[in-house]
């Protein structure tokens, strides 16, 4: 099966074949372009690129006329909370009209009332509330999707999130990767028992999400007022050993040392970061673990912005994921998010469409396997609209400007 | 032409018969809703409307089932610059890099830099480039737009800009309306002459328009650093010779006079306030003049947003308008300003509904005609995809939740 993308008016996010992840702020726009372009993807792979003037004599299966149009590599969104029962926009009405926290949790908003909506819930029910979902992600440009649990925090409620991320695994043509995220907060039954609650984390959640294989990495939320970096390393040590790679929210409330132990754990990433300090910035820069930015949730929960422009001038990958979840990122619109990136972080649109792109491959252990425009990688790829320019993408923002997503070779 | 729409979810922007705008906090909110109803246009305007019980025996020419989705007004968008040649995605690049306004304008951005390109455009060319724009609009659940002139600068290319407008008015399902901005900014020709150039809008451009019949509105961009209250008082007044009514840009820059002008003058509605202050607001609470408030502008331009929730609360008829504009505001979707409005300015779902529809109608002088579902109004509505409620539709930021726009009676 071969496709051919001609007339590309501008191809983007082209970056030599042996490049990993781009490890820093020079890597970060060294990704390249090329304008009048042609692509030509094999059985699922991207094979061949150049401008139009190379074009080689080549039968294919499929010739898609992108006259006009924009192509760069499907987005890869590594933090996402998808499954979940029943969307929270009554909470979004009591925080408009000021109420705290605790106000909101007793009518019935936050993390724990979420989970007493997913008990109720059945496999099927949540399976079918969560798959437009993931299909409207990808629509906006996602072929590749990371899915925390954490809704469930009784052992079984957790793996039945877990089975149905690995349906939604089985059906979507993205690639999907689950987390286990258990320590997302403290389940009811351990009220006022957090140590009791991370030691039944460690004692009888890890090892059943192991042993039925529904999970690959761990995380904790570890933040002011949730889990502790030493209840964090706890957890980590012990996913580390049944084979769950750590990926953990840290720093959303404040620079609580989530960072440190992330970075001690070697985890993958750390997402959130809206109050990382400049010891945080150094500390990942000293480190192979990928810094993750939401600016989803700075955005709706009226957070700061994680300073993403800062660490890309310290040198460090960053990565953007939607965060998309019914409490403080509603969204998985991933070109809403480029636009974020660079109006309120300042990032330009090439260095934001790394963040997106393989960055966010990099933060899921993708690295060298998708995420940009080089022969050998996955051909995921979006076709975007008749514009002018790749630049044109972020700057209209809230305009819906993908016109296809192609996931290994084949248009969805 | 009949047409019925039932087994409505929520049929929002209810009002009685003899409301002329909502002016008041206690008015913002008292839009009604009727779950599981019916909806009944004929000709064009609505007949009648009511829970599901209550519907009927009628003959319709269409019958649209709602099945599990939300029907409210069709947005009224009071104010955008949709005729320019050329987007300014260059400039917004400039502007991530930190660049000053002078250094952007040195660049090619800026209001200058489209006056020059509009003049090198031909009438057909801005309309080809402005209807696609006018169409997103309208998909996104515009019936009603304003359309300002102002990157003409010179009677020659405002004219045009206008004969631009009036083709989108000719061609378009939608209502179109037309502003005279001549004082948008000085034109070339008349560099370091501001007050000259007051007198070339006055003496020669303002007659041209009238006699062309090409405008409705007169507008000025009083602020700090563009026209004086004083300047703006010689143009409304001269506008309102030629029986052009007010409607201005104040306070995006500075609390300067506008506001006070606008209403000394009678405008219709002061437009932007993002740096109104208490004695704006109470000036506009004794006044007849509609504020409106423009958060694309502030989201995009990072300036802040205008006070519309204090607005409210001292009984003002706050109106949002996109600002649809190449420099500082590149989006005319209607649902993200809802989304804006609520999580940046703490409005309610429904005083925002409010603000979009039945405030922006009467920032037209179309109060009592349009924006609100009442008997006797134009049947312009939009039909949601399947949400759970109103509020959804807010929350879920940067989604695309409009399934379809009714104008007229007629599915566009």
């Amino acid at each position: 099966m071969r496709l051919l993308i001609k007339n590309i008016r501008t191809l983007a996010g082209i970056v030599p074949a042996d490049t990993l992840m781009l490890r820093g702020g020079e890597m970060n726009n060294s990704a390249g372009q090329i304008d009048d372009a042609w692509l030509l993807a094999e059985d699922g792979v991207i094979v061949g690129f150049g401008p139009m003037a190379t074009l080689p004599e080549v039968e294919a299966d499929e010739v898609v006329d992108a006259d006009g149009r924009v192509v760069f590599p499907a987005f890869c969104d590594s933090h996402s909370h998808i499954v979940y029962a029943g969307s929270r926009e009554g909470e979004f009405r009591d925080k408009i009209a000021g109420m705290t926290y605790q106000e909101v949790a007793a009518r019935g908003g936050g993390i724990l009332n979420s989970a007493d909506r997913l008990h109720e819930a059945s496999e099927e029910e949540l399976y079918e509330a969560a798959l437009p979902r993931a299909w409207r992600m990808i629509r906006s440009g996602a072929a590749t999707l990371e899915i925390n649990s954490g809704y469930g925090l009784t052992t079984e409620d957790e793996l039945k999130m877990l089975r149905v991320v690995r349906r939604l695994q089985e059906n979507l043509p993205a690639t999907v990767k689950a987390t286990f995220l258990g320590a997302h907060a403290v389940g009811r039954a351990f009220a006022g028992r957090q140590s009791d609650y991370v030691d039944h984390v460690c004692r009888d959640m890890i090892p059943a999400v192991a042993e039925q294989g529904v999970a690959e990495f761990v995380d904790v939320f570890c933040d002011e007022g949730f889990f502790t970096p030493e209840q964090t390393a706890q957890i980590l040590e012990c996913g580390g050993r049944y084979g769950l790679r750590a990926k953990i929210h840290a720093n959303e409330l404040a620079s609580s040392g989530g960072v440190q132990v992330g970075i001690r754990y070697g985890a993958l990433s750390v997402d959130h970061l809206e109050e990382a300090n400049e010891q945080d910035v150094r500390d990942l820069a000293a480190s192979a673990t990928i810094p993750t930015v939401l600016p989803g949730a700075s955005f709706f929960s009226n957070l700061p912005f994680a300073p993403a422009r800062r660490m890309i001038e310290a040198g460090l990958p960053v990565a953007i994921a939607s965060d998309c979840n019914p409490g403080s990122s509603p969204s998985g619109n991933m070109t809403f998010l480029w636009s974020l990136a660079c109006i309120k972080m300042r990032l330009t649109p090439e260095e934001a469409l790394s963040a997106l792109t393989i960055n966010g491959a990099a933060a899921l252990g993708l690295s060298g396997d998708r995420g940009a425009i080089s022969v050998g990688r996955r051909a995921d790829v979006v076709i975007s609209k008749p514009v002018p320019s790749l630049a044109y993408i972020p700057y209209s923002f809230g305009e819906d400007l993908v016109e296809s997503v192609i996931i290994g070779g084949t248009k969805v």
